[in-house]
């Protein structure tokens, strides 16, 4: 019976986790795996691995664990991975052009159909069989490409406007690379994805480590 | 007078984006800036914003808010910031090539001394000022030049090996970008940035806006 409950964003985080594990597991060719093993690398307690997939109580065997093949098809079906994603991208510098080139994207079912920037010398380029078009045919791509999923890997300047064209023509998420915050309708998802704040995470966790951190009071 | 305080991982996360706010307002010359303002342009609530802030009493002031400069200063030393992190890249694939361009990193503070790939043809390569070395040379190379963190953009099979590596030759901390789970010694900082994890959560969050989550019992 289909369960429509709200499944939280921690508990979809680790459902990836778990995904990964299952898919490594399933080209070793393994036929089951407990939630100690699932739990072990991915650096989540049992407890937890098993309160997770007690939604998939029929899927596992006390003493034995989970069946490795039907529960990573239940988690490819829960993410959302057992369909395609018609997605964009807008921007292609460095950055751009290496996340059309990225060839895990095709491997879980995020498809690019097409590709944009404003720079005219990019524009006709061919990179990872795209021909990257002018911004102007962007709305127009959307719309009739259908297309559900944009990343966005321009300058920060730029990215609120392009976001808010994506929204015009359609799209139903962003995965933002700029480093702007965009405040879109309510019904848009969307995921940043920002270099420089993970590398100051990075240093600021040193800095814990060193016990070096000093407020000043 | 100084306070080493634990903060935790979501206050340093609000900290990073109060920093980006509070850098676009210093290209704007503004003087002063509101908890309010913060709160409306990071999309914390303005109590929160206080609360956070609340270490750095003295340079807010009532009705005004805080001394923009003032404030991006203790920020800066608070993340760390404040210093030169001297930082390497393995693996000059798409990915890789496409960091050490990034502008954003040098200005923010993190210097890249060195890169390596394992790859023949990569290797002796040119980008954005280095050039690739050998496999052979990250140890003595991260010894040499007291190297703090290493940035991972190595196909998956390969990050577990290449992490250890980085530890040994005595980094303090990893930006992984290989979709593989590290397992570090305590005292080793790592922050993961998985694409294919974003792209997934994204769909994941359309799929629940849309109210299609389906979990078999």
């Amino acid at each position: 019976m289909p369960n429509t409950d709200r499944i939280s964003k921690p508990t979809s985080r680790r459902m990836s986790l778990y995904l990964r594990v299952l898919q490594s597991q399933l080209d070793m060719q393994t036929n089951s795996i407990s939630s100690k093993q699932l739990g072990a690398q991915t650096g989540v307690k049992d407890a937890q691995v098993r309160k997770d997939l007690a939604c998939f109580g029929s899927l596992g065997r006390p003493g034995v664990g989970y069946r490795t093949h039907d529960l990573h098809q239940a988690l490819l079906c829960l993410l959302g991975m057992d369909q395609t994603w018609k997605t964009v991208l807008v921007g292609a510098g460095n950055i751009g052009r290496a996340l059309l080139a990225y060839p895990r994207f095709r491997n879980e079912g995020f498809d690019f159909v097409a590709a944009f920037d404003q720079e005219k010398k990019t524009v006709g380029k061919r990179i990872a069989g795209l021909v990257i078009q002018p911004m102007s045919e962007l709305k127009k791509s959307v719309k009739q490409n259908k297309v559900q999923l944009g990343l966005i890997a321009v300058p920060p300047d730029a990215a609120v406007q392009v976001a808010q064209c994506l929204v015009d023509a359609g799209i139903r998420g962003i995965l933002n690379f700029a480093p702007k915050r965009l405040d879109l309708p309510s019904g848009i998802a969307v995921v940043n994805v920002d270099f420089t704040d993970a590398l100051e995470q990075l240093a600021f966790e040193i800095r814990l480590s060193n016990n070096d951190i000093k407020v000043m009071k």
